[in-house]
């Protein structure tokens, strides 16, 4: 059994709307156990609206449609659907007792524009919309059962899972398939390296799909796996995952699609540590990145962007000397800022970033693209350079920003920088 | 002339990632003159992908496919567009040549699985890559010239805008017309709001249509124009762009795309102002967006992302006193937090946020969502508060953060609080 899915209107067509409910089906149906095999989209057009239909329906067994339900002149789903059908619209007693026992529940005047969504095509069976005006209808065209939905999310989501998702999974009875997808998030090696690393995985694992995909500045590696037997694919997954772990090694950041973010965070409640920050090139990224996740503030202390050398020296007390003699962007004076802004917020860890995000600002010895990366840990404080050639501003400082996390993630699991390649 | 999309990748077939290169090429051909009819997404899979470009190849003149171009076992569309063509696919020399003058550039090892990229459908031409590793290529199927693109985002627009819009220009040749679309951003109002007011537009404009797009928290209008006369269409959308601007009235942020934080650093330069900002409930996000904008760091001087309330003692100088008798979130704290940050730093605004993001953190009094926001100018030192219903903490911090650079951009055009509304 395969499915397709169909996304229609002319905002979506033309592009002004990002189409997102296609996503959401598609990930609902593969749940199911249904493999969804092609998306289409198509604009507000009766003709074109009626081949796309006709054409799945010789080559899909179910198809679920959305948008063009609603009571405007630009909604021509229904009469679309009958059309490719050859038969009429006709009244639908269902729906217009649906249509008019909303407007009753919410004391509103009903139009002959909401009267007009009770007209479907003739044999097909209502679907009910329990939160909004369109009712949705299924019907056979070809050898495809089409399920029409109206396209706004709420509404959409809640009658797949309500109407389209029971019958699909009384369709195929006793033979559902568990499909699983998991998510390894790795950051320090490019998408090419990465899989470089994994080459051989599908001879050890023939079951099991690989995809990659950059999330810059992270790679995300994916297992699709898909079986009747769910504690089999579970098994299959951790051997997989484990397989995976071993080849990556540290680049491998989390095992469950947490970001850098989390982890970090995670690893200092966890050791009940605490993290103060200070900013140069990466102009408050870490500080935002750290307080995205919820409970934060148990373990983020401070964060001092620090742009001008002025703040650098005054609030944060970085000698004067050392900005003279190695400039911002130098190891000497990142130590030393993580050094400073772990002692003056009585920190566990200081973190520190200054470097040259661009696009000016560069020179030969410390072109656009530098950063240093200073870490001042109860024993010790070090500094790293690196460089980066990423021609954008925001990139070079996503960059920055998630080496300086990784920096302190390695350390908050006792990898040592010695072991750092 | 009529033009169809193809998005490749078993992340968007199975709805794990939502495929947003498909409205944006279809934005970008529409502007271009030519019409989308149809979009399409399949997995990585070469039958499929195989079928689905034959298929187009008889009806389409133009289509764009993206994805599947990478270095990976699953990157298979080259692949299968030689398949679909009944040619091999042979090694291209600019291709091999794109690919090793990238590593060479970036002084990265060059590995076998990047070599592969440089294979292409014999009788196809390459399409330069220059921020990438993947280089595109252009073949033609059937009727139809199709055009392959890497699925990376910022890759895909790069290669879009100038290799294929070009040459799709040159086909169409003298028949070309100007297809303008026109950004105006907005912050303040809701979406219907926004449309309220800007009713009676199309009476006024009937040959420009009208399009809002929320882009969190601001909200875009959009006029899209079409015509033949470059000069009317410019001036039709500059008296289209002084009605709206005079409905809207200090909503509109900028008329020509500018973010927020580029419309605050440009008046913060003409005014030779600078800026310092004590951050807590945003997390360092003002900071962050105020140095993506290049040259910030000739206004921008420090943000204390003080989240720890020790910190705001101890480092910024709020006083224990205030703290103890209003506690952190309070239009007294705001108010000493941007006094305090524009005294230590010698800016001529301190700017300061203090509120609760959530999840936790909420009381009846102070409830998740609330913020108070603290400017301190030359002249006095004026506090805010308010209150908003989202229920994730990333956009809590957006919606605080960009309110908190609201108000200072009306205090840098002189608009005085009086008149917020």
């Amino acid at each position: 059994m395969i499915a397709e899915i169909l996304a229609t209107g002319d905002e979506i067509r033309s592009g002004t709307l990002v189409d997102s409910n296609s996503a959401h089906i598609a990930q609902k149906l593969e749940e199911t156990g249904v493999p969804v095999v092609r998306h289409h989209s198509v604009g507000d057009d009766i003709p074109v609206m009626g081949s796309v239909l006709r054409e799945i329906g010789l080559r899909a067994d179910i198809c679920v449609v959305t948008g063009g339900l609603g009571p405007t002149s630009d909604d021509l789903t229904a009469e679309a659907a009958a059309d490719a059908a050859g038969v009429s619209l006709i009244q639908s007693p269902e729906a217009l007792e649906m249509v008019e026992s909303f407007f009753r529940t919410f004391h509103r005047p009903i139009t002959a524009s909401n009267i007009k969504q009770s007209y479907l095509p003739d044999g097909s069976t209502c679907l009910p919309n329990p939160i909004g005006t369109a009712p949705g209808f299924m019907m056979k065209l070809g050898r495809c059962l089409f399920f029409f939905l109206p396209g706004v999310p709420v509404e959409m989501r809640r009658m797949l899972s309500e109407s389209v998702l029971p019958r699909i999974e009384t369709l195929i009875g006793g033979v559902l398939q568990v499909c699983r997808v998991k998510t390894l998030t790795t950051f320090g090696l490019t998408e090419s390296l990465t899989g470089e690393k994994l080459k051989g995985f599908s001879t050890v694992f023939p079951e099991i799909q690989l995809g990659f995909r950059a999330k810059f500045p992270e790679i995300q590696v994916k297992f699709y796996v898909r079986g009747t037997d769910a504690e089999k694919v579970e098994m299959l997954i951790r051997e997989a995952n484990d397989w995976v772990a071993e080849k990556l090694g540290h680049k491998l950041i989390s095992a469950d699609g947490q970001s850098m973010e989390a982890v970090v965070g995670r690893l200092l409640s966890q050791q009940q540590s605490t993290i103060a920050v200070a900013e140069s090139c990466t102009g408050g990224l870490i500080a935002n990145w750290l307080t995205n996740v919820a409970g934060s503030s148990d373990y983020f202390l401070y964060s001092g962007v620090v742009y001008a050398n002025q703040a650098k020296v005054s609030l944060l007390g970085v000698s004067q000397d050392t900005l003279n003699r190695h400039g911002a962007v130098h190891e000497a004076t990142a130590g030393e800022m993580a050094l400073r802004v772990r002692q003056i917020t009585g920190a566990t860890y200081g973190l520190s970033t200054s470097g040259i995000a661009g696009p000016g600002g560069g020179t030969d010895e410390k072109p656009v693209g530098t950063v240093c990366i200073g870490l001042a840990t109860p024993n010790d404080v070090r500094a790293y350079r690196f460089h980066y050639r990423f021609r954008s501003r925001e990139m070079n400082k996503q960059m920055f920003a998630m080496m300086a996390l990784d920096m302190l993630r390695l350390e908050l699991l006792g990898i040592r920088p010695a072991s750092l390649s």
